[in-house]
């Protein structure tokens, strides 16, 4: 069953379902969008928020949407099975969640939701590759991802705070599993129904962009997300610190070099201009700590794989050179065994003492 | 003047007139070698910590030489010019400071106590190239070094723990300034008096060695402190946690041999077997916690640039590929300027509330 004919509709058409995993600041935000639109369901899927969010909702302050109390989106379920409501397929699946596969596997997560052939899914994800396995598993469905550019964390037990406004670019990751042209109008869809909901009342500047050329866009993300997200977690700096301190021309700069060789090498180079622009857009009293630093800080699993192991398994491939990038990729790896040893340690803490 | 002939002497001869600059563990255990030989006379010049050491003394423990409570060598003076006594020029300067040429000038800080073509210049200090700047200053003068392998640290404010027993290795850097064959010599005596303080009562196992190559002696002790040293500083962690997470093989080893590499490339390597040797050697419980790494955590100067930048230099010159040592020199870089930084910050914060 395949309904895509039907996808170029008008707002009185019924509301799309939508389920959405990850209710961080990113999905929560996600999630209040898609229902702002007037044009959409959501079934949020929440783990450790669950029983707090059923009870409260969410205390949003945003930057684009106001102070919300109490926000909740139509539903909301503990797990992934709860979410299934026999003969309402979802329409779309959206992916908020960290991207961590060696930790669990996306495709298995959103599996018991996924109506073959139906639902599109949609990742609103870091990293590179990230739709490979989502495409091997659901080769009949269609397959979207996301970058998000939002400044948006869950602040508390049930507050957002959502300070930096939503920018997410938004295209298809083609495959012959399904008519390239449905392919096109569900992701034109979920776009259309995503800007609906950035719009409206207390507004300010969200936006939500198509782009045809999703790979150059990632590969884009990457000059910075390999980079200063990376160097910033090594150093445990801010984002103005790194620069500061003379190494941005010493390493942020070369290795955004190396990003921009890995995507050359592949063809899907972003444009140069974008190093200098990304290396220089922010000032030295910049202050935002980025969230690979955050999730070191809190010795919480980080995303290495996909922002860095992934392109450097690329760089492998075609015989790039990536000093900079390797060492620090290693270098990342002993941080993240004490992260998971810390962590046992932790455990075995705790079963002593309880 | 130059009275190297003299010095193939008996103990029964004059002591020698040894001034000592630094007295940290190294210095305060190479004093009390020194005094303990019968063959030498001891002016140690004490920055901060001149008031309490004339008064109340070092209290030692040590693994060679027992429990010493006051000790004291035979002259304790603040400063260099006053450790000068007219018509008694010093035979030996031992210097045990760190190596910071970035901060400040060995050789302008010992030249008042150095005769021109007498005083034997002594350098038991970390890395590469120390002896050069030391050449050129006193070209008619013997320069020594010395690479000690020794656990031992100032604890408080007049102990010193002195756990690990002293091991030193001493050499000459031959030059033609002088009688290759007085260097020689003065190099000897100098081993021979060390040596002679090493045994006696309450002495395990200290020893002083003489190697006559002592640019593979110092490259060799680089494969360690080059390597070990900035990633567990790099990683904050201690030897036996950079071993146990995978960072051994991944980085250790491979920078390992980086050095090799720049040791071979200038003629100066080291048997190929200590690379195995180092990384192996010590047990995964090792809580060693290398100096580079106290000095961060204490905000404290690094002795980066003679253990990493000096070596990376010589790279550069022979075209030797060092992409994990050229990184992992470049983060520590910017750790430095975080210590600089934070100094800075310190310095207006006093000026601020005093």
């Amino acid at each position: 069953m395949d309904h895509g004919n039907t996808l170029n509709s008008t707002p009185n058409q019924r509301k799309r379902n939508i389920c959405l995993i990850g209710s961080g600041g990113v999905g929560t935000i996600a999630s209040l969008v898609l229902e702002k639109s007037g044009r959409a369901e959501v079934t949020a899927v929440l783990r450790s928020k669950f029983a707090v969010i059923r009870e409260r909702g969410w205390d949003i302050e945003s930057v684009d949407h106001g102070c919300l109390k109490g926000w909740r989106p139509t539903r909301v379920v503990s797990n992934i099975v709860d979410a299934v409501v026999p003969n309402e397929p979802f329409d779309f699946i959206v992916i908020t969640t960290k991207q961590l596969p060696e930790a669990y596997s996306v495709a298995e997560l959103v599996k018991p939701a996924v109506s073959p052939g139906h639902t599109s899914i949609v990742l609103i994800q870091n990293g590179l590759d990230i739709e490979v396995p989502i495409i091997a598993a659901f080769p009949n469905n269609t397959v979207i991802s996301g970058i998000s550019m939002i400044g948006s964390r869950v602040n508390g037990e049930n507050c957002i705070i959502h300070d930096g406004p939503d920018d997410l670019v938004i295209g298809t990751h083609f495959h012959d599993g399904k008519d390239r042209t449905v392919q096109h109008q569900q992701t034109r869809e979920f776009v259309n129904i995503y800007a609906a909901g950035t719009v409206g009342p207390g507004a300010i500047s969200g936006k939500c962009t198509f782009t045809d050329n999703m790979l150059v866009a990632r590969w884009q993300k990457l000059l910075w997300n390999s980079t200063f997200n990376t160097l910033c977690t090594l150093l445990r700096m801010d984002v103005g610190e790194l620069q500061s301190s003379g190494g941005r021309e010493t390493l942020l700069i070369p290795a955004m070099w190396e990003v921009y060789a890995i995507a050359k090498a592949v063809g899907h180079a972003p444009a140069k201009e974008m190093i200098h622009h990304y290396a220089y857009r922010s000032s030295n009293d910049c202050r935002y700590r980025p969230s690979m630093l955050l999730d070191l800080e809190n010795n919480r699993p980080m995303e290495l794989e996909v922002l860095l192991g992934n392109p450097l398994r690329k760089a492998k491939q075609n015989g790039v050179s990536t000093p900079i990038l390797s060492t620090v990729y290693e270098l990342l790896k002993v941080e993240k065994w004490r992260i998971d040893h810390e962590k046992g340690t932790n455990i075995l803490d705790t079963q002593k003492f309880s």
